[in-house]
């Protein structure tokens, strides 16, 4: 990019969240051709940036449906025309009315259980319906949240309630969250296998029990960039990899040159003895995810950039207040003096901060500005709230 | 609250963010009537709600003005009637024109600044203008972030550009936001005093130095609540005092059963081995803010309670995920198994979860439910974005 190019960057309101539209591009499509060598469908998980212009360029590249993690999503991306939908989180049968409304438009959503409590008040709730559903059961392959492990009689418990109750079972997904901890390609690989294995047991338990389970769903960022073979698997879901972050730079899936989101902030003062530059980019701006404080490096509340993307090296946001960030160079994890912190970032200065959690930043503004490799500025709306 | 009036709470969607009226009434005449005894004018902070309907409560209880710390807070409320406003984050002069805007329109907007530099582009920009703009002086009483400290040259250096340059010089404001590190009511009471005293010197160099400076603005809200005189104090302001949180329980200004502010859940499954109750708040609807990790009691991701605000001691939400909490039973700050958690909270039971912090939580949601003590529920919506 040109720093003719750029010059779109100091003409718009601060703070504002810019994708840089090449790099995501970029994102999108490496991931899709590592789906298609493996030999599986692509669902990306559309949490991460909750944006129509985003998800189309993932449905262009060979995407083929969509992951929601909230209902209002998937409302809203099926009144964009997509309609092969699957909402990630386990149901609640209070939630089945706005699913059924959804359905009967002519959107082919999925929904997940993990219980038998639910699976039983789905049955019961489609015993009146004049609408079918289709259930997938979510599977716990690495124990960090929610679902069935692969060997649990809870299992064909679950799936028997639906298959007997008449409802169909459509597949099993799993989601190796914990891979977010990893940071060595063999641990990544590793999990990957477990994240396979353990979903293709669950799906061949269901199927010697009589319950058809056509899907078997896998994924995250870290494990679908390291997975070596994925047998048995048909599909795999990810979402933060369109922008990554600081964090997936820790796990080590992605360069700091990968990243496409960042914040757009302007210097507004300076505590000169401390060597702090005022932003305004806050915690309202940059969330107050910390994820890289538990990681290798730690990258406070993000890393500075100039305006055309360079990282500033040295230079973290060490702190942050609603409406304020703290960007003060660093020296071995503390804070240091420097003396000419007003010189090199006078009142005015545009910088751009890499954030921690693409998927946390992204949330706090009603709007990308998406940054095309011409300079060109477009406004792309995402959605907030459930 | 009876258990028939808590009965809505049952009938809208999860999560949702929840004000308890009659709390937060509360919370707003107790500093109003706190304020009319120290003999100071009150100008709420209204970043924690981003909400009309709040701030005119807080309007009707005597507060005169607002205090924003956006401009789209300034315009929207603007649009609401509300024309004393104060714009308390320092200015850069390229928001000026959005400022100007305003102003011509009839909104008195008032404006910040703490530096030589911006002093000097507000008299620029004011040349060429046909409309006068007010602006404060920040002044730095706690080291914590912005603002220059009482009795640096660069005070009167910024009020000469002003003064001299034609533009109105309409105060001087500080904000002790340590106040948050504090936890006795001593610590907060001789940081009100700092605070106060501060200020007061400031404003005095700058009347000394024959540069008018009228009001003298100071607070937060642990030091609103702490201070025992504020003698030269002509307003205070403070923001989170409406809702409270965890943070401020943690400071020692309220009591768990003041905090207004409280997040809906829905319990969708659990890991029975682990004592696992999984929630549909997750850190989009609690926010990721850990602000009682540094302090005496660490409240994890969120207090729960039962659906009519009794605290469930001895569990809290000690994970999150993106649309997943993780609520547990904790014993000695570390979680532990209780064979019990599928009996106790049943797929569907319904939970709130007490916040963090208020201004975090709030900021996660396009909508508060406001909780009328007979159960009526109201939606009062709120602003995003800048």
């Amino acid at each position: 990019m040109t720093p003719e190019n750029i010059m779109t960057l100091d003409l718009i309101d601060t703070p504002a969240a810019i994708i840089d539209v090449g790099r995501m591009k970029q994102n999108i499509a490496s991931m899709q051709q590592r789906m298609n060598a493996l030999g599986v469908k692509f669902r990306p998980h559309v949490k991460t940036s909750k944006c129509v212009d985003v998800v189309r360029a993932q449905i262009e590249a060979g995407a083929q449906g969509i992951t929601v993690s909230t209902l209002k999503e998937a409302e809203s991306f099926f009144a964009a025309g997509m309609t092969d939908i699957l909402y990630a989180v386990s149901i609640v049968p209070s939630r089945l009315p706005r699913v059924m409304a959804l359905r009967k438009h002519g959107c082919d959503l999925k929904i997940i259980v993990d219980n038998a409590s639910a699976a039983a008040g789905i049955v019961e709730f489609c015993r009146t319906a004049d609408e079918p559903l289709e259930v997938w059961i979510e599977v716990d392959t690495d124990g960090h949240r929610s679902g069935i492990t692969p060997e649990e009689p809870a299992l064909l418990e679950v799936g028997r309630i639906l298959h007997d109750g008449g409802v169909k079972v459509g597949g099993v997904l799993t989601h190796a969250g914990s891979s977010y901890e990893l940071n060595t390609q063999e641990a990544l690989a590793a999990l990957a296998e477990q994240e396979r294995a353990g979903c293709v047991r669950a799906a061949q338990r269901l199927r010697d029990a009589g319950i058809p389970c056509e899907v078997v769903s896998v994924g995250s960022t870290p494990t679908a960039l390291a997975a070596r073979r994925l047998d048995g698997v048909t599909e795999v879901r990810a979402g933060v990899y369109a922008f990554f972050d600081l964090v997936m730079h820790n796990v080590g899936v992605c360069t700091i040159d990968d990243i496409a989101l960042s914040v757009l902030t302007t210097v507004i003062g300076h505590q000169q003895d401390k060597g702090w530059v005022i932003v305004d980019a806050g915690w309202m701006a940059m969330s107050r995810d910390r994820g890289t404080s538990k990681q290798s490096r730690d990258f406070g509340y993000g890393q500075p950039c100039s305006l055309d993307g360079t990282p500033l090296d040295g230079y973290l946001l060490i702190g942050a207040n609603q409406e304020h960030g703290i960007l003060a160079s660093v020296d071995a994890g503390r804070a240091s003096g420097d003396d000419d912190v007003k010189a090199r970032f006078p009142v005015g200065t545009r910088l751009r901060i890499l954030p921690n959690h693409a998927c946390a930043t992204g949330a706090q503004f009603p709007e990308y500005q998406a940054l095309e490799s011409t300079g060109a500025l477009n406004v792309w709306s995402r959605f907030h709230g459930w």
